[in-house]
């Protein structure tokens, strides 16, 4: 069976990641999976909110936008609304819980990482390509902090990345749904998974359907091997920004 | 190992679901889930949204609350706040989509319903609690239009209920959380799930932490089986009210 | 005359307080006066709002809702709307004022009481039987304070009820209109009075209509022996809780 | 006794009504009572709002606001805050409903009447002053109606004016209370009447305090004194108007 | 060639400036540009926004509004929006930044100058009849600072007026645009200068048209006359209240 | 006198316009200038805004924003805040006027052309960048109706670019303010002009200062060659695009 852009089903699409995208952020990147483009930043405020003040440790939180021609069809920006939509919500508080489960906010101090995800174009799996950008963008403003000599270590516990998997209307499993097969698909899985192969967050849902107990092992065994290739790109562009700081040092 | 309440790991919480509990909508129940207790009632409109207009099909649509001193501290109205929270318009979401999975649009023809879950005494669950009861007053309102004659037969495609299921620090799997046992928990897990055994959604959260392929599934075992006692209560609640309806109409 | 649920022009409807209703408040009550079915509850908070700091004085305020299926046809919610009607923000304030006409807020202390009333099912008179449960509510919640031995005695000068008497087309004086009543009336005369007798706010309105001073005259009498009734039963209420806390102490 | 601005308690403020004091609006006037200062517009629109449409009857509704630096201490603009407070939303209604009273609405046709209360210097009774003074602009523009031969004649049933009367902490009453006797005063109501000497609405509310059914009547007779000293001035301002008009023509 | 109201092209309308016209401002005026009159007050607090703490100057800022039927059309009130409109926020702006460039703030001190602009009638020019006015409502606050020997003089370092020039269709400069003239108008100039002549702000906007360097100087020509005659007005009304306050002291 | 960046007074900063930068919208381009980037998009919308209705002409509109983080210090959303803040409002309706001054609105017909800027990171000027980005984005997407006969030939009756000058503390003229001396200088003037030199929008600002009528004619020069070589910059990235689309049709 062949997916409308050629990929076979348990193929996930090109992924880049271009570190340092914008200058004033401590980390940020321009992640592109397909034609799916987000600019992740992250970055580091002194301080934390006022229910962790003064109990030594750090917080991280994040938002999620779009620009209003991402999409196909123009959307109303949520700032002209005056309020953040269901969906935005749900998703910003996902990428949040999902950097929280391998940020160790002890070791972070009392600091706040701020993490800003606003995808500039979208093709399906804007929420899985922010959480997997967002965790090299703050990597990137962590690795500023230990450069500064602010921290020892990078506080980090694991890596982080996330991928969709869905089941299509003949039941077959996809990997990594672009729009067209995001909006074609009867079931729909957002698997959030660490470099150790845990999960973080898992959110499976039927479109006007539901699934079994074997469906949901397939997606999970195709997801795995999704994640596990997100992964290897992460670490290989994090590895050459700390070896080109290395050499800029010399 | 005894839990706070002397439930064993796999044991559900004490369920009763008063039908009919307020005389206004077409269909409504108190759901009680040990000290959680939540009025759901389900509205008939007899129109759609603008969006859906003149396709022949109907909408279910969901809203949540709670009301301010339903919990231990008080909390602020929404309606005073001028916004409704993420974790509400999560909750909403989830309640919508969830019925929308059971529910025949089309058999429903050219109505809304609108499902409201007003949560007036919370303890862990409030979630799950809402849908479980929001199912039956959804099938009260239907079999109120099957009577009325305006549809031939309940455009129900199969029942629906909702547990969660988490991991204690000591990764022991606990089944139906009261607020005290969710609060320690370190992974949470909302099983949505159908009368015939398939999943509707699936909302895992590793807080601040995460969970395994292995624990996954002990997991949706016990939640499985929690999901089946709901069924039962909920057919046996249903049964009463129609042989009520036959004796009356004698 | 006969009304339409078969009651004489100077009787109230069936009227039952129901102590405790919920569990966390302070104080709570379910208020059920005919149809009419609000959930009061009485929540203590150890500080004062900003303008009250240092003055050793408490406050008391209170909040009103309506479920959106409380009435025959369903509201929007408040929340949803992004902002609270003017005819709620009129009935909250009512409330509040009511209850400080009553409270020694000297004697109080640095303390709030919030009030909440929650509407369930409405048929008429929510504000009258929002007051008369909000009162009974807050005697219970202070009640706390003095066994807890937070303050000696209870900080009440007063008892405190509300009801609401009209004129139908016909120019009859009618006492604790329900819906439907309120509906055709012409005048509306809210009266909120003290065990004592005497008045603490008078809200008389002709709906595109006037009326006399003889007529005031006729629903003032009308809505006193009301009143009346309605301290009668509260008073009831109370002392049964008084002599179960009692009972549980021996 | 002498009141603080050398008043008998029985006796109003210097009161005056400038008429067309605006020249966009229909009908608009400037009255000040004492140093409250209210300009008063009435605004036609030859449509009345959705709820009403084709069933040939109009509408009239009121807005009320302030100038932030009309009181002693600057307030914050409503517009700045984003909402409308419950006093400025309880005080519309109010005027609104009043004006209805008076107003045959079938006779207007379908038409909408925007009454707008703007004060410019408060200083006690701004609520009673919009009214007297609404009726007025309300007056001319309906005036401007039937000159047009829009209207046969004024659909006025009857004229309309407001006053406040109040107990001070001796329990003396006071009529046509400025805002130095309304802060200190125990009980204040606020008495709208009509020309024929009937009740249109009767607020009152004691301050932190009660009123007994004797002080009812008391400040019931001091207010109807007041309101026929504005009933003749209102009639003096408006054949004036006519007066003159009737001049013009000529 | 004459203009709608008889004027000549270089002309500006009859201007006068009532000083003090509310009584509870520490400065205020009444200004009428022919047909449009602005109330201006100007408001002294005693502390100064947090950006600006414990920097020994101070601020001042500017808020605009209009009554709903300042207009021709009634306008919807911004605080029944619940938000401030993009024209009004720019008006109040620059309203604001025009005083602070002749405000010595570090000789105003740690206070805060609150400007009103309420506009009661429109009649174009509502931006620049409330810069000249509120000048005046300033200087009048200000010089009660300096008798209350709260400030050793004036913390002013220029005069301060405004007015607009535009060009017609036929290319004519025109002075001081009245509402017909400016509806229009092809090119809108505002121009805020000092008593010395200095340029504060330069607003030029073609309305879907542009205009040539040489029509621009032929505007800035035109309206540095106005401004000389608005500055001489100013100049007189403030001569005038400073000696009947000599007087008054005598 | 050499500046911050090594530039001379009167040289503009490296200005590229990269065109389709996002694949959805009819038109779009990344502008940057310096080290200021804007993502500019105009989308087209086959109807035109209600007021507008069966007049057969078209609209422009705008709409601004900044990323959080484009800036040095990390923004809060407005979607957050609930609400655009005046500056973006200013920004936004000062794009759309200045595109209407250039467009055709009969000969687009009714469509409404939407822009959005998008400032992706700022260092000054980024509403004159938008303005020259816009203009590229809205040929791009008016030539596409022209290439999909949809117009008969490219509704623009002049090209259009935007650009900053200031005063720096010295009284000399900069042009084309970096971030750095924006936040430095004395006087700003946004100057928007066409391709054959006329006027469109002149906005000059004094901070807390003020110019001379000498000043305000050597800023205007200065800008005048800046929008020369903005507008070549402009026509030979639109002659390329047009250049490619011919060969692509070959």
């Amino acid at each position: 069976m062949e997916r409308t852009d050629g990929r076979t089903t348990n193929q996930i699409r090109p992924t880049t990641i271009e570190t340092n995208y914008i200058k004033h952020p401590e980390g940020s990147v321009l992640i592109s999976v397909g034609d799916t483009k987000v600019i992740c930043s992250a970055s580091i405020e002194e301080r934390v909110p006022p229910f962790l003040r003064g109990q030594g440790k750090g917080w991280i939180t994040a938002e999620y936008s779009m620009l209003p021609r991402a999409t196909e069809q123009r959307n109303i920006r949520e700032s002209s609304k005056g309020k953040v939509t269901g969906r935005t919500m749900e998703i910003q508080r996902l990428i949040g819980r999902s950097l929280r489960a391998v940020l160790d906010l002890e070791a972070l101090g009392e600091r706040t990482v701020w993490v800003d995800c606003d995808v500039i174009q979208a093709d399906g799996g804007t929420r899985t390509a922010s959480i997997t950008g967002a965790y090299v963008a703050t990597a990137l403003a962590l690795t500023k902090l230990v450069n500064e000599k602010k921290i020892e270590k990078l506080p980090l516990q694991d890596s982080l990345a996330a991928i969709s998997v869905g089941l299509d209307s003949e039941r077959n499993v996809l990997l990594d749904l672009c729009y067209e097969e995001d909006s074609a698909a009867n079931v729909d899985l957002n698997v959030i998974m660490t470099g150790s192969g845990e999960f973080v967050e898992l959110q499976g849902t039927g479109e006007e359907a539901t699934f079994t107990h074997q469906e949901l092992l397939s997606m999970l065994a195709s997801a795995d091997s999704g994640i596990k290739e997100l992964i290897a790109i992460q670490q290989q562009v994090l590895q050459l920004v700390n070896e080109t700081d290395g050499e800029e040092e010399k």
